[in-house]
């Protein structure tokens, strides 16, 4: 009964045995070695991007950051969504590696930016000197709150940029599972709907810790590239990254996995909707389940085992408290039974 | 026959066993795992300094560029040997992560620091506001050029270093070559001779890309962990990092790896110094051998398929060209024999 | 009729006068000069605080986000009003300074944050290694509304910032104007209720580029000095700047400016409430008037030369549109007078 | 006899009566006043350059800092000389500014850079993404040594820069010194020689506070203004650094002070090459000398109240101590004769 984070799942084990292949004898280091040139043009292949730049990292936050610092300045205003991973989650990741720039918060339900409130964020930032100045966009998809931005919905948000002259960020942590989720290409969630770089999640989704930054404008690669030294961020041993990206992309997997974690997510929340008491704050489009249950319930649910976000301590007995439940490629049926069991005992 | 770097050889088949294991089912996230609790311990009893912060990342440039933040102010001076990784070799990591501190190079033969040199470089260093301040010492041991501080030569540093009230970081990349080569504990390498904080190496030594900070100052842990999330250096999967970290440390595995690749160094570095036109340019205290030969031998050693450092393209045919080779834990003796054959041929 | 600002208006005749003064002979640099020694001084005695650090700089925005940079670490939170001078007019100086904090901004009217708000936008800022960390709280006194908070406004403030152990900076470029109008002593206004580092405004009162950062936290005083030197902001010609404070201070030529800029503000107030059409936007607390008026009341005004903040390019001719007017030390009645008499041909 | 610096002396009456004339009725803030407009075409006509962008702020860091940060990357390299006022006098501006840029030192006698090691430091600095990468050249002119480096010795070292497309700043603290001493005009002394970008001093040359930030290329325009501002350096009342910047341009005052501070230079310099026992370390091209002397000769010259650049405490009766002489536009005659006497009594 483990939903408290798709990181707290093992590694996928076709994963593993691409590692222990990829053990084999010496390997030049630093993203020389031949397996990082397959990885290159699978992913190039795979986005219909002949010429995107594509760098191998180990964090979420990490990609985020340095795709981030190639598109805004230090004096630059980054406009995204108010419950942002790249706001709330990484420690002002995106101020360190711009060098100092600012987040604009854009607010909407479900997690998701409107049109109408991202063009006002925008237009709320001057383009005087006394302001900072319109830098770059950032779009979450999945977002924060397990909902999925449709094609539609992001050519909506990438058009507004364009406008301004903005580039724009995805953060695709969970991006698998948009596609998933949406049966859109790589290409059509990405590039052809005006986005300009892409961190594409891994290790979410199975990976012992790869991210990849897909960069489809190709000029600010060496840029990149030169910030990810300087960041710490590239391994000597990048044989190990490339093998498990690798793997992810062989045969699907990372689809795969990522519609076994959708598809769990579905079945939860489901069933919970189903729990008298219980409500889903979030459309459950992925794998995320947001739900509101009484005191009791999770109190039911935590003493028989089940981990996930919820914070009881100190509330009233008869509150009424919001949960976050995440599935992942490793979620069996059997889990979400036990979970649902755990709580009508 | 390669010795092109440590880093270019495989991952130790225990560490691989130990990613296994550890990839049993759900642990939590971000290091709160048992595993890690087990590595913090194991690596506190180890240095007998039952207060360490320690953390672990993922490269050596991140685990040096965290400490000398933590040591180091924006407008601080860092002392260290003109050859130093921090100077030439991480893109200017140390700048970007303590906001803008300068390098004072100090010169020393066989890349290491004199206590002269590095006594005039923080009496260079003005205490006047107009003047960057002095902030603190970096020392590398096994320096760049293989060689090694003795523990008594360490003291006469940190003494200085003291004298100033300075911080001294040591950048221990490769720490376990160190300690093998000289006999001291790592206590006695470290806060017994004065060193505030420890880049611990394991990537160069048999990990797949493990660094353990370790800091024998504990008020600076929080701001460590703070500095080190905001870098994108905080692992989700962290176990994975424990792992390999505990498979180093247990039944003394990290030091038999660095016996091993220190004896293959001697036995390269004595081999060589007995072929006729070659001159070894430094001591070789360690695992690292630095050459000089004549053209035609390296043209030999390359066309037989040896890899290591060195640059004859536009070299004059008679030219003698300085090499670096470097052995690891998994260099054989056959490796060197195969290579001194490929010269003699 | 000239209202678009206080900074449009010219230098002190008796500031002129000081800096022809200071202008015989030589002087020490850097402020090494007798002149600074007695402003220093003469500042502890006004704020009645022997030990504090005093340092003057040319902008305001430079002793705000040097003040700031001493209180609040890089990964930190900085709570401030969302229309706070730092957030909006600064081009992101506080970032900059700082190395990177996160502006976190709290709501209220009139430019005033609540305590409610204030301790919620603390609260909602986590302390887990993930979040940026809670830093310190910046309070603008006048506000950018031309509203003031009392001092026990102040103190429901102050104690918030307390309760969470956070620093707590005022912006003071009108200081002045807020000390006139609510007859507070400066240790009221300041220390006494919690405040532990002022920017003392003297630009916008009738000096020529003068500000003063007034710590009174004297142990944060070398690293202001260290970060003014690195900003760029330590005169070599310090006397004038000094000689500009001294004669500011003098015989309450600062408290008589923004007494009558005060005045001004409170005529021009109170008569523009009378003008049928016109509505005041918030009150006029010292020497800021924002109104609403008809476009057309607009026009004739501008059309008259009077000059202040109000943009009807593009606006529908019945539009009724927000301004702002400043008055400052040298705005005589006979302008508010002109000016009134412009909106009524 | 006031040696210590050319900052202490007064400012120049002819610039004080600028500033009163500057200080009637109210003018447009931040530099959109008509003086500011002014000021702007004179700098543009002056150095030929129809097109450069021209900003005016108040200390010489700044220009340098603001300037070498348009030129110069995170990850880039500064090459200068060792002793250049960058390195050794602004507390890590340029890495403050240019968010963390590392300054290659370059030797060379007198201050001056030579051809041939300003192209092995840039050689020295390798173009792979472990290395910071080559950034940009600065040169002073006139050198911190006193020394002038005439037009064809610029070329040498631009011409070195273009050879690796690196764009060239000038630190013109002394500026005109340089012209006065060399006949070069503007254009020829930048521009026409290769410098993108001047620091153009005005007050080591009786301004108040003002330098001007002159960039060649216009399209870094925009990013300088953002740099300023972000820096604090936009001042609001602008008029008053435009005014000493006119009144320095008009009737070529700033030539003359600077010829006046060149030729007591000379002068003092000429005398005291004269002295027995007192030996002359540099060159003396423009107004500052440097000059050996036994510590009997300083003793006696402090003790009748002399001011200038040497440290006797602790140092042996017999020593030679070097010392450092500024003249400056209100140097006398009277002055030197006078210090040169004490230095016989």
């Amino acid at each position: 009964m483990h939903f408290a984070s798709d990181t707290t799942a093992p590694v996928h084990p076709k994963v593993m045995q691409a590692l222990a292949q990829a053990n084999e004898g010496y390997a030049p280091s630093y993203g020389t070695d031949t397996l990082t040139d397959e990885v290159r043009d699978r992913i190039r292949n795979l986005f219909e991007a002949p010429e995107a730049a594509v760098y191998l990292v180990a964090t979420g936050s990490t990609a985020n950051a340095l795709a981030l610092a190639t598109l805004c300045p230090p004096w630059g205003a980054i406009f995204c969504h108010r419950l942002a991973h790249i706001e709330t989650d990484e420690c002002g990741a995106p101020e360190f590696y711009t060098g100092g720039a600012k987040l604009r918060l854009v607010d909407g339900n479900h997690a998701k930016m409107t049109p109408e409130r991202l063009r006002a964020a925008i237009e709320d930032t001057h383009t005087d000197v006394h302001s900072v100045q319109r830098g770059a966009v950032s779009i979450t998809n999945v977002t924060e709150r397990g909902t999925i931005y449709t094609t539609a919905e992001l050519s909506e948000l990438t058009a507004i940029a364009r406008d301004y002259g903005l580039p724009v960020h995805m953060d695709g942590a969970r991006f698998a599972n948009a596609l998933a989720a949406t049966g859109a290409t790589p290409a059509e969630m990405t590039w052809k709907t005006g986005i300009d770089v892409l961190s594409f999640g891994g290790t979410k989704n199975g990976l012992m810790g790869v991210e990849a930054v897909v960069h489809f404008d190709p000029s600010r690669a060496r840029e990149l590239e030169l910030r990810r030294k300087r960041g710490g961020h590239l391994f000597s041993k990048y044989r190990y990254l490339s093998a498990q990206m690798a793997a992810y992309l062989r045969d699907d997997l990372w689809l795969d996995n990522a519609r076994a974690a959708n598809r769990a997510g579905a079945r939860l929340s489901k069933a919970l909707s189903r729990v008298p008491g219980i409500e889903l704050r979030h459309p459950t489009d992925a794998n995320m389940v947001f739900a509101d249950a009484p005191k009791k319930l999770h109190m039911r649910a935590l003493a028989a085992g089940a981990q996930y976000e919820v914070y009881p301590d100190g509330a009233p007995d008869d509150a009424v408290l919001p949960a976050r439940l995440v599935c992942s490629w490793s979620t069996t049926d059997a889990d979400i039974d036990r979970f649902l069991q755990a709580l009508s005992d």
